[in-house]
């Protein structure tokens, strides 16, 4: 069945037969033209045009084949009878099945072929760079440290001592029943997360919060980890395409829990040096009416509070605008609180279920992240929490939560620790002591400096800014400035443009994964790129 | 700007004016319709059609806000000024914005709406029921048996007593200084797996799958549970609206790790039982060309081997067939291989790792998922292992890891296991010893009820033919039978239709999850219903 065309049809004038003379700026290689030219040629006339495409396209699978044929004659012994291993025989008829089809590479999908790029974002980059060449006091004093990576190592002793005590009895239970205990840990468990430590959590979060709230198991879905917490927010809150409005400068982190997988846009909403990087109800305002002009769904405001990466907190009064603003435009709001009990300073933190307490709203368009990594130090655990007041998306979370369970052991091992109320009062009480020490002498030895942070009260990282130090004023100064830190001092920090700080020069400096007694070195680093620059300049 | 259109017009016939006598089946209702109609009559001439459908909207919307003022007067204090609470005081001016705006209920996501729907799955369902009712010898006796699930609990002791013995040492290590101990879990460890956890699931699939194949720790990923092991790799593999030919019957399971978030399709390639369910290469080229006339793009094939829930083993030949089939169509191969190490029977078991040893092909498309849920019976642990040869899956899959990671606590606690060679041994031979004795007595049991069940190898479950009990011989049949089990015997066994099995009445029965004592109780259970089908046939 051929078909005919008219050499004038516009969307085949392109394969019109060229005369080999006619000069020709096609991407086939030259000897490739020199055999297809003539040949197409040949038949011209009535289906010339079809047979001109099919000829070439021939040439190449019998190229295909021999090329196949001749790479299989590399690698393989010749008789096609010994290309089986003497241990598995194959006996199939099908055998010479192999050498039939297609010899191009399999492909994978549009996701994989994008997540698997190196990352181009400064913050993976710095991370990855750490874990090539890692500082270590004694083992590797020139390697890089890493401030990068808000990881609290304040209080290992205290988590230390408490698990080296209790671990066996937290298993295993009291019972001289080794099978029995083991029952309860070995076998599949409830997906979304054991009851006792949900109870536990209530009770953690609760004192972590302030008091003045309580959270009620029920509502809660338990994952490995904040990270799939908002992961799974973002597939239960928008379709693919839609967006959230995130208030900038923002965790890093947040790009790929909201984006990869469930393919929603994040639309910055820009916060000011001028307001302490505080969120403002205008911006938000304007932000979200631009992107509906653009066409574009707008579906939840996501918020990190304390922030990540400034360290400020948001005030009821702010937070009461933003469920009003939620309220308005019928959207969602999601709300990170993975900080809230690294607070120091006089702000003091408010839940957003706390303010859903004294008001009436629809509770059902707020969902809260918790986790244990930061407050708890138990980053290498992956415990985290949504705290939902939607009934749908509590029960489409319950199931989601299948593909990030928190393991069994763990789980035990956690809930105990929660629920030794002693050691859980004293060692907040000590964490947030001994950040607010850290943090006071480092933001100190940095001013001296002449380095000046934002005003924060919670959160593990000083929000410094080196506008001073970078040159040109742009991203490009500050990218710059990042790898004479990395080069030069052997630091690795976060710039603002990977937190998508819309100013330049603003960078993250996480303090405690160093110890108090590793500050001084820290700060000797620093100075030495400060003045670099400065003679420089 | 309005438009006319003909009252002809047939895609707007049913918007057509109605006289208030006209009998009307519309949903809206009566009251509404008085008022609606006769207005829909005013405003006929130009425009009429525009105007008549903007009235009734503005009236809804019109209606929507006065409910809403209503509802607010109820929830609140008349007073504007006291919405707040006292603890909370709301100073922003914005505060009457919340009796603006829409008051429709905020959406959800597409996929929340549908994952949070109760299963229509019998496989769900039975689970469901079971975790209401649970059976237990001393303090519910009456409850559901639950031999739907392939949870392996014949090797507790064996898990018990090392835990028990071993758990300190395992986790804290033999250092006195507790803090360098807690320092290599609570802060954040590599996504993708430790690399000693690596290692070791890298002898220990090497000892279960015949000593003949080694692992490279390089290849893995190690994710919580083989549940997300297929599900990153199905999003790995495949774009939104591709598919996986997939031989049935096949786990239940596969539809929510394939289809809820990646979005493929799984196509069925059916398997009878005069092959004894084993696949058939012809069904699978079939699938292949049918799927393909349909518009469907084929990205891969997914096995289980052993088969769950028949407990057969594809053959060396047929995984060289199936090698073949995937390079002739250039796709891949996804391999769930968890129930590799719980083989009993004569037929040895070969991972397709071996295969691609013994031949020259092109490895990159092959990806196996292994656990130790099944072998090692630590479901409750959610240890999973992707293992793959394609350097891009390998790079997206260790990102996306991230939303998966297993706790490090019990990646210690395992790699510690594991690397007990003795204890290692010992428990997969008694392990396979037990699974072998319970299924032996279980299928005689069987059979002298007159069920038979097909050929295995492997496995927890036997594949029951209980066909001469149902009836109709229809999958409404095998659903009633599947509910006699339920309330007359109480016990949760999967119905073939959940595993879409193309022949009905075939049940999947898991026999691990009971003791051997237990065995007994449960054939007389299943003795009461082939009684009341004999009785009432």
């Amino acid at each position: 069945m051929t078909q005919t065309r008219k050499p004038s049809d516009p969307k085949h004038r392109t394969r019109e037969p060229k005369t080999p003379s006619s000069s020709s700026s096609s991407s086939f290689s030259t000897s490739g033209m020199k055999l297809i030219v003539p040949l197409q040629g040949v038949v011209q006339g009535r289906g010339g045009l079809f047979l001109g495409t099919l000829i070439p396209c021939a040439l190449f699978y019998f190229l295909q084949l021999y090329l196949k044929r001749r790479r299989s004659g590399f690698n393989n012994p010749p008789s096609p009878s010994s290309t089986s291993s003497p241990t598995l025989p194959r006996t199939s008829s099908r055998s010479n099945l192999s050498t039939r089809g297609s010899i191009s590479r399999v492909r994978v999908s549009k996701l994989a072929t994008l997540v698997a790029k190196p990352d181009d974002s400064l913050y993976y980059l710095g991370l990855e760079k750490v874990s090539q060449d890692p500082y270590d006091a004694s083992e590797n004093p020139n390697g890089i440290i890493q401030l990068g990576l808000s990881d609290n190592k304040l209080c290992l002793d205290l988590i230390g001592k408490w698990v080296s005590r209790n671990l066996e009895g937290s298993l295993m239970g009291s019972s001289d029943d080794v099978t029995l205990s083991i029952n309860g840990i070995a076998p599949y468990q409830p997906h979304d997360g054991l009851g006792e430590l949900k109870m536990a959590l209530s009770d953690f979060m609760q004192q972590v919060m302030g008091e003045s709230v309580k959270f009620d198991p029920s509502n809660m879905i338990l994952t490995s980890g904040a990270t799939p917490a908002i992961e799974i927010l973002s597939f239960c809150l928008a379709d693919h395409g839609n967006a959230f409005l995130v208030p900038t400068p923002y965790y890093p982190g947040f790009v790929r829990d909201v984006r990869w997988r469930p393919g929603v846009d994040l639309i910055p909403v820009h916060c000011r040096s001028t307001d302490n990087f505080n969120l403002n109800i205008t911006a938000l305002e304007q932000a979200y009416s631009q992107a509906r002009k653009r066409g574009v769904k707008v579906r939840g405001i996501l918020i990190s509070n304390p922030s990540n990466p400034v360290g400020n907190i948001l005030t009821p009064d702010v937070l009461f605008s933003l469920l009003d603003f939620a309220e308005e435009k019928n959207i969602h709001i999601i709300a990170d609180e993975v900080f809230a009990g690294s607070t120091y300073g006089s702000d003091k933190f408010v839940s957003i279920a706390e303010i859903l307490d004294s008001e009436y709203v629809d509770k059902s368009r707020v969902h809260i992240v918790y986790g244990l990594s930061k407050d708890l130090s138990l980053a290498g655990f992956r415990v985290g929490v949504i705290y939902s007041f939607n009934h749908t998306v509590l029960a489409a979370a319950k199931k989601l939560s299948r593909f990030s369970s928190i393991s069994a052991p763990t789980q035990r091992l956690v809930a105990s620790m929660l629920s030794d109320k002693r050691f859980i009062q004293e060692y907040l009480e000590t964490n947030r002591y001994r950040i607010q020490q850290v943090h006071d002498k480092f933001v100190d030895c940095l001013s001296k400096l002449g380095i000046k942070c934002a005003k924060s009260s919670a959160g593990m990282f000083c929000w410094a800014d080196m506008s001073g130090l970078i040159r040109p004023y742009s991203e490009k100064g500050e990218l710059e400035l990042w790898e004479k830190f990395m080069s030069v001092s052997k630091i690795n920090i976060t710039p603002g443009s990977a937190c998508h700080c819309i100013e330049p020069g603003w960078f993250r400096i996480c303090f405690t994964s160093i110890s108090f007694e590793d500050i001084p070195l820290v700060i000797e680093r620093i100075r030495r790129v400060v003045e670099s620059c400065k003679s420089s300049s």
